[in-house]
């Protein structure tokens, strides 16, 4: 190459949800069975979608138009369906103009991001989901900036601490807020929703809101809208299907836009937004055309209600199981299928281990486990010693240690055993010195 | 908004294939049946897919594992057929792990040239896809950096201009290849592509190429694949299912690299793009699913051939009619499904024009018919008087006045009916003034 | 111009201690006598240099070697008087390699803030100095980040406000102190230096401070270098002779860099700067070779003992009768040579004005009036009214209301005429509506 | 530090003109003594000012208005007495506010450069002036883009090459001509100038002319000003006394803007550079002031053709000494105070040497010689062997061997003396292997 075409910084990016599986995939050579509790595919984990939902799709793939392009912006009829359940709750009122379809969020955050001004920043959680904060790093060539979610406080935003890092860094332009969350599970009370919007009204900020598990709530508590509190401020609200059908390799979720006409700053922005889809043409078409009919069927209601309980079972089981832990601190999920326990750092070292019976494997565990953070180390050794492959919490970007995993799996008894095993190795790890 | 949040240059975005649908809808509007020319969905034309094709697609989507994530690279299985397909081709060898899949060739596109180091360009043809060249441009901060198409020897490249702007340029790090050719049709020989490969060898450059209309090659004609000629050169070639099967809703395309470990920094930028990918999880999982299956189907050959008998067909007809128009260059396009026609420039001026019915309608077109290009202008009024839609041939950054038209009505009385009517009112709208 | 060759950004710069000149220039137009208090000049001023300095620089003059290149860091002789200057106090140690002549504090700037990552800041005290605010906002293509100095405290910086800045605000790299301050004329205690250092210490930033006024401190306070309570922290401090001999227009002064040896990111940085300057080959040489015969002459301590009786008359003249005015918020200067009175701002409103004799001048003023701070607008009147040209406090990035001017008068009678009209404009003005 | 505050790019600065001295010192370090043949400062080299320039200088350093400072642009009588010297020709006419003074040419050449769009580029000959080169490369994050200067054409630029280079390169705005050159002491006839206008007129370029050496002209030639020929194209022309007077020291350079009002996008780009010299407030004075009295005394004219002359033998010497030398390509200079010898290469290896004396000197100078330019190998060894030290040519820019040397040495003695030995040693090292 006769000149350089690396780029500098993406080489920093990480995404441990994955990488992770390297390390699996070198124990699964050495003869262990994984238990893939790493990444939220719930059809990885045994989930089957309702027979009904599959045939809906396969009918609509006996269609010519379902192979055709859409529009930009997404199937007409398919955004005045999700304008429409948007307008059925109180809150900002959008019509199908103010709906971006995007190839799953992923595409969705890698632009909105990509197409903010290089000097302003958008603060997200912390622990972080990793597309977000990765992202948000990249765009700006540096650290993402965080607030805390406070693990003393089911995963709150610590709201003090967000003011202040607004109110003392003017780059920041957006506030990011993952609802429910992703790692933690958190499901947010229409209080911490205003205190946010009260935030970005004072300091004239938007929000974008990742509400990609807002149908996956539980534990008796309801899904709180970003759009329902929003007011006049501008916000973004990313949504999907990856979760709720759940079809996460449709690569199909949506944004929409509140309040566009109320700042022409924003306006721009999201105009640029969509000018850069059309350079891409559109997005797939299949996905968008099911949401209609699947959504407004009312089998789809008592289908979500039936995997809820089973997440809720999930939820409750881990929960009074891992608080028996001393050096665990849990809270209980309420939304989502992940549940992200705290290690806490006086408990754990690095000469603490959990038996190998591989020689390979344990030489190999060993020799990763060098210089990492203490829950990476924890990951690696209960990866190696039972198959069960979850994410360390330091990689969410944590000050904190821990580790997150799913809730997914739908035969109970590997699911119970699986929790076991955890809880047991987390003491057996800790007391191992 | 407290502070800008509005990136420089994407402002600038300009993609007319989509954007000509704003005039036509008004056209529409006045009562007018739009003849939609503009893009190349066939699909939309009428085109059919096999009922075998869709088949196998509705009896993929019962299988569970269609609606999970896949690889972040994409399904192996997927992956290593097309590897082997590749690979049964004499010419560069790749495996599996050198195939990245993206959600269609735009997502491919916009993150190519968006991990490119800022300082480097990629040359491309003109006239110019634009989904390329405005990620070139929007890359580079930057006009596009773009070669000749000879419009007098079959759209081949110029290749003086090409190594010319090469040798003189040394920001150039990538050619960009569109073969078969995108708007012109244009299928390259064997000695063309081993030009470009012999001055990317010169200069030390890396090849991209967009083979997306690979299989849409006809009047005897024959594909020659990138990988075939490029020997030792550092390549990528994208290649997809929106046009052969035709699934263009589907946003199911892949890069293949070529030569990955041969140079290093090659090899860093194309880990950055897989890197890249893995924040946004994997592609759309479904598509990639039907492939192996539709493909190795021996029914599918055949299909490709009807198909491709009515391009040929629709390629001469146009040919044929074109070139007896004064004023009017025309080339006889051997692959993928649009024509280009050149408008010599000394037969246009800007008080020619086309009787439009409708007042109202006529007002507007006349509006904004001023201070553009002429070729825009005569699509205008094309548009106006007669419901066919059609992209002017400068939208394509090119010099050049045209106009680009699609080859894909499959009514063939229809076809005929709007190939014979385009051609009466550019007579017509030549002799006007 | 066949291509934009205008960067963004640099088009904002503004200095209004310049850009005032635009105006009193009209209105000298107009024939009024200007009084010149916007620019630190004492040359401008009356202030006349010894004979014996001036003889200095006049003998040097005649030998050649003043008229060649020195090194690139400046001449040897005199960065080790220098250096042994800074080491005859208690404190961090250099040597002569420690220290890079610029051409002038200006050139030190620019550079200094332009060789920055363009991703981390440097935050400085407001109200601001401009080339400091003005160079560290286009460095980061930004409003510069600053901390606020307390009108109500002597201009002492609000340190609550400093470490909360810093502590939500990652990007920060480093503090801006200036030292005397200017347009403050604030002198620090060595425990607010310590409560700097401290910041320092604990965020792991380096520390800038800008001491060209060092030499010009009363009021019986002394000055304390930022060397002598610095410790082991990365450190910056800009002097020079422009205000002590006086003698501005050499544009000649110098960086001392702290403990360059104790931070690796730090020595990377400095040795930038320093091979940036020797692109430039080096900075000016008679001035640097005068440096060491003036300073170590024993007349130059009691010249300056003389110099600043006569601010310390000014400070305290100024002090006495603006704290009478009520709506004035005044501070007594300890060192440089400008006061920044504050005009709170519920005593201002856009319909205040004063009499202005000439018509035109007077149309001319009132036009350039309206829509901006009330401040300018009170500069405006008193240069329109009297011909006093100051500087509003507003454009030295501080939300108070007031105006800048210099302490530099030498003819008695003039000094104290001007400060009296001052005093009695302000109070007509604030009267006037 | 907590965050990196290195900018990239900087840390690859290098000027070899300076850096050859670390080398040197060390011989010196030996017993050597070193012969400077490496920098272009009279001074150093023994010239003198005549008592009459030090005297007029002496005199205004004993006025006071002598240590204050300019206005931003420079002081007005000067700027008006230099806007005459060019109006006084014929060409373009310009206006004192045409003219900006700088800190030296450096210090124009950094803003220039540093000021310019990001993706726009100057061309500059090749071989460079390092602060030119590094400058423009410096501002792109690229190497620098660069045309030809032909050796065997007496170093005139090769137009083809630079006709072809901006013909397609599209991101080319400007062109920059080194007038007489350095380091070829080449000195532009009338046709050459109105190529290169011709050029920039055609492609919409600006130009701009280093005249640095201006008046140092000889072997019956003259210097064609910039000015003369270029009609309306957007201008720029750097001057200074660095190299007339001799004052390198006083930093006291110049930009003439010529055509500003004609293009307005050039008119932007000019008040941005004025701008930038605003926040630094202005340029050194003294200089300035003493500008129209010295270039105004008739003593000036006789003073500048005695100098000329000695350039002019000691031009003609290093001629017809180094044509003789078989390997050697040499242009007899017409201007400016270098020589630039070409090693042709199929005359040079890594094998060849000279004897070193001191056997550590010897030992450091095989060291410092592995892997470098073969060149910069023959300077190494000539230095360790004799003392004399110059600049590989390799080191500006340049794909030729050879090297740089001054024509400065006023005692005739020694300078016939160092010449022959380099002559001889250039023999003696050829034939060495």
């Amino acid at each position: 190459m006769r000149t350089d075409i690396v780029s500098s910084g993406v080489g920093e990016l990480s995404y441990e949800i994955r990488e992770i599986v390297k390390v699996a995939k070198r124990a699964e050579n050495s003869g262990l069975e994984i238990v893939w509790e790493n990444i939220g595919d719930p059809i990885a984990k045994g989930e089957k979608l309702p027979h009904w939902i599959k045939e809906i799709v396969a009918e609509t793939a006996m269609e010519d138009s379902s192979y055709g392009y859409c529009p930009t912006k997404g199937l007409l009829e398919t955004r005045e369906f999700l304008a429409d359940l948007n307008n059925s709750r109180n809150g900002a009122n959008i019509s199908s103009e103010d709906i971006l379809f995007f190839n799953g969020l992923g595409d969705a955050i890698t632009n909105i991001y990509g197409l903010l001004r290089k000097e302003c920043r958008v603060i997200g959680p912390k622990p972080a989901y990793s597309t977000h904060s990765s992202a948000e790093g990249l765009h700006a060539n540096c650290h993402p900036v965080m607030y805390e979610l406070n693990k003393d406080d089911n995963w709150n935003p610590d709201i003090e601490d967000l003011t202040n890092k607004i109110k003392y860094n003017p780059s920041i332009a957006g506030i990011l807020l993952i609802n429910p969350g992703n790692p933690t599970g958190a499901v947010y009370s229409k209080k911490v929703l205003s205190n946010i919007v009260d935030i970005a009204n004072e300091y004239d900020l938007f929000i974008l809101t990742d509400e990609i598990y807002s149908n996956i709530v539980y534990n008796g508590k309801k899904h709180n809208y970003l759009s329902e509190v929003i007011d006049d401020v501008s916000g973004i609200s990313l949504k999907g299907i990856s979760k709720d059908l759940p079809w996460p390799g449709s690569r199909c979720g949506w944004a929409e836009f509140y309040n566009v006409e109320k700042d022409p700053i924003f306006h721009k922005y999201v105009e640029n937004i969509c000018k850069f889809k059309m350079i891409e043409v559109c997005s797939t078409t299949l996905p968008q055309k099911v949401i209609p009919r699947v959504m407004s069927d009312n089998r789809y209601g008592k289908y979500l209600e039936e995997r809820k309980k089973h997440y809720e079972y999930a939820s409750n089981y881990v929960y009074d199981r891992m608080k028996k832990i001393e050096g665990v601190t849990v809270n209980k999920t309420n939304g989502a299928f992940y549940n992200t326990l705290v290690l806490e750092k006086e408990y754990l070292n690095e000469d603490q281990s959990l038996k190998i019976e591989d020689n390979g494997l344990k030489n190999y565990i060993e020799t990763i486990s060098k210089g990492i953070p203490n829950d990476k180390r924890f990951v690696y050794y209960l990866l190696g010693s039972t198959g069960i492959c979850t994410v360390p919490l330091t990689s969410f970007c944590s000050e904190h240690n821990g580790l997150r995993f799913t809730l997914l799996e739908r035969n109970m008894e590997i699911m119970n055993n699986t929790f076991e095993i955890m809880a047991e190795k987390i003491e057996e790890y800790i007391l191992s010195n």
